[in-house]
């Protein structure tokens, strides 16, 4: 374990917090909510985006950009909308600051103030709905599929970095259609595109799912969402998806002529990821020895280090080096060699498996000898040694098993970990002990707000695979015809 | 022309607000001078930036990201940065909204009123040295060299789409550095990235120089940058590098224990490009039947149009197209196939005419009896018929032509438009002929006031290739030791 390092039993939010600032993920700014993200954060973020872009661009999508600022009165018109982001926005009233008069100092120039304040968008349905009312008019300018890459702002109380920001990062698709279905449609294939990111990047196995009314987007009709358990049992909710009907349509008039030549409002879909998803890789893999990243979002995949007493030692092996290099790049693998003489090896050792790189080669004046290698994987920490030869087969392979069994390892440990309980003792118990719990409930919002208020545990999903199954409600004793997905979350 | 459409010599500003609009880049918004960018013009942006990434990565950068917002004190800290951005900055008050009472709609809520005032980053300087403080202590942890791609806002009366918004999308590279002389070569750098971007991305000839001090970035001991000149006559800048010495280190007390065990404040650089390219990338190449783009920058490189009568034609032709298509993106060349049936090829013609889109290829009943394909060049519009054998070679050698005409007669119109002046009747008359104008001037900010208030010419910049030569300023009479370029400037 690193010096000084938490370890995830003694404390796990604090174990996090170490990690994201130790491993140069993350750390807090001079503004309170706001993080930095730090270049090795910001480019494991970079293979996120570049992974998901490629996936929204496959599904017919295209990017474009919209104002930060959205006027106030445009929050008004969508009244869950206005509801359900009201109380955290960054508000605008001014545009110009001046010397104080007395000297003591920059203040706000009174004389400069917005005749309407501007919001700090939080989400962009609705500057985006005005805009999209200029760009629709028949059936033929159907569907829009629209993406915009961009910071928003939530005035959280609370924040923790990655997980809970006053700023941060993300994707908001937003996309318009001819009919109800097709909006479904998208929202649903949108969800389907960030499981199969969740999974296969970032090795996270997801249980998608519909939300409850309670938990719904505020302006939603249904949010879709892929929920994910973090190592202490709770979930993460990683990414949503959602149909919005024809709500902002409405709100903003926005109508088309049909095939059928009647006027209709358009269909909606929203759907979005952000800086969360590092929280999430953090918290699904990592341990007490630092961050461990899967390889397909791993920054450097590689690293190699030399062990040498002499500056000679160290010229052989650095040639040695160059080739495999060579070798290992030209399979598409990112590699770095570290030589700098200023720290040890065994220094090194510890700081890229802090950082998590999934691969570590080292050569020594022995390996010189020999034309062997040691290898060392980050996700079991074990090492082995091979001949030079091998590597370009060897490591090509175990950056693949090492994907595999990362997710292996978390969707074990989320099956372990899940339970089917049918009374209100076990449901407590198992909720207490940071279970998912798949339990029957009753279908009301006041029987899901009271299981709330006695054991924070939400209902993340209805899961699509839920079972048809008649059962009693856990809390309330009433008629249910499904199990739904319990958890305490982030 | 297209129908409707204002051409250059009627009046520039309208062609290029038109033309703007109706080659979907992008539109006004619902909030004052701020754009939204629409996907085809966010398309070609997105074209820029992977080239300008690469290019800072190849040469040892790496991306962050910096909050949003600056806490209002931090202005102060920097008096020429304050005095610079004071007039134009968006403040944020409030961090929450309510019902009114009233029941009028909601309102700030004024119990949420920060204690100090945020500013939207005009340029993020100030809060990223203050955060480099936490980052540097020994000459070991220098350099820094980080880039960041965000969006700023700087409050201007007077807007224009591209070229002057509120809100614009750019990158900033702010690095730190162990002595004045790497912190120069560092600003140097950059500044010819940026010039090897125009030049062989955007076809964009440049020209690279010092601003005088009037013309610095608040904050800098010198700017560097690159300048270019649109069809008007008008100079645009178009990248600024700037070595802004100790002063940022020096407002947020950013030191480090140099290699001789001394306290030494850091020295810096930043320099940024922005969507304004976009306006530059559309006045440079464009003529009076809409956007002409550069093959590099062109998101669409190749489009494909069917010419048919029968659905059996129809047929046979996407077929032989579906081949064409394929051997071209082999190559790796960007083609679209639009056999929309709602819309004429005459109609199409125009439409990709004017979204400027490099190389039209008409496929007809007679080519596929032919084994023929009719070929366009945007830039010059001239047809030639080629066999369909020879298209894999014609193309990219079509793409390689355009790009390289498309400099070459920026570069010709620009040299036949620049001219040396010696008196001032001379400089008035070329100044209002819209000429870049090579002139001796006496290095007083005073004289370059005046010359601005008489001609609204201002000092481009002092070429780093201006030849050492004795003369009289054109304006004072008094001593000159180099010509320096003045012009008008958007």
């Amino acid at each position: 374990m690193a010096k000084d390092f938490t370890s995830r039993e003694e404390h796990y939010s604090e174990w996090y917090n170490d990690l994201v600032q130790r491993a140069d993920l993350a750390e807090n700014s001079a503004v309170r909510g706001c993080m930095v993200i730090k270049p090795y954060g910001y480019a494991i973020w970079e293979k996120m985006q570049a992974a998901l872009d490629k996936m929204f661009k496959d599904t017919g999508h295209q990017n474009a950009y919209f104002p930060l600022f959205i006027p106030k009165s445009f929050f008004s018109r969508e009244a869950s909308h206005v509801e359900g982001f009201a109380k955290e926005c960054a508000v605008v009233t001014h545009y110009r600051l001046k010397n104080n008069p007395d000297g003591s100092g920059i203040i706000v120039d009174d004389t400069a103030k917005l005749e309407e304040e501007l919001i700090v968008r939080p989400t962009s349905e609705t500057i985006i709905w005005n805009t999209y009312k200029g760009w629709i008019q028949s059936y033929r300018d159907l569907p829009i599929l629209v993406n915009q890459w961009a910071n928003v702002v939530r005035w959280e109380m609370r924040t923790r970095l990655f997980l809970r920001t006053a700023e941060f990062l993300w994707q908001e698709g937003h996309t318009a259609h001819a009919t109800s279905e097709e909006a479904k449609e998208e929202a649903r294939r949108m969800l389907d595109v960030y499981a199969d990111f969740a999974e296969n990047f970032m090795a996270m196995p997801v249980i998608k799912g519909v939300k409850t009314p309670n938990e719904r987007f505020a302006g939603a009709l249904d949010t879709y969402c892929i929920e994910a358990m973090m190592q202490d049992g709770r979930a993460l909710q990683a990414g949503t998806s959602h149909f919005l009907g024809q709500n902002f349509a409405k709100a903003f008039d926005v109508t088309f002529l049909s095939k059928e030549n009647k006027l209709e409002h358009v269909w909606a879909s929203s759907w979005g990821v952000s800086t969360r998803l590092m929280g999430a890789l953090i918290m699904t893999h990592s341990d007490d020895y630092g961050l461990v990243l899967p390889p397909k979002l791993a920054p450097v995949q590689v690293v190699i280090i030399p062990i040498y007493k002499t500056d000679e030692q160290l010229k052989q092996i650095s040639e040695k080096v160059a080739e495999i290099k060579t070798r290992l790049e030209a399979k598409g693998i990112s590699v770095k060699y570290d030589s700098r003489d200023n720290q040890k090896p065994g220094w090194k050792f510890t700081e890229y498996e802090f950082k998590g790189v999934p691969v570590r080669l080292a050569v020594g004046p022995r390996d010189m000898e020999n034309g062997t290698v040691e290898v060392c994987r980050r996700d079991t920490c074990k090492k082995s040694i091979h001949n030079v030869v091998e590597l370009e087969t060897l490591v090509p392979q175990l950056l693949d098993e090492i994907q595999q069994e990362l997710f292996k390892r978390a969707l074990k440990h989320r099956e372990e970990n899940t339970v089917k309980v049918d009374n209100w003792d076990e449901f407590k118990d198992a909720v207490a002990a940071n279970k998912f719990v798949m339990a029957h409930w009753d279908g009301s919002g006041e029987t899901e707000d009271k299981i709330k208020e006695e054991t924070k545990a939400t209902i993340r999903a209805i899961p699509f695979d839920t079972i048809a199954e008649e059962g009693k409600c856990v809390y309330s004793g009433k008629q249910s015809h499904c199990r739904v997905l319990f958890a305490k979350a982030y």
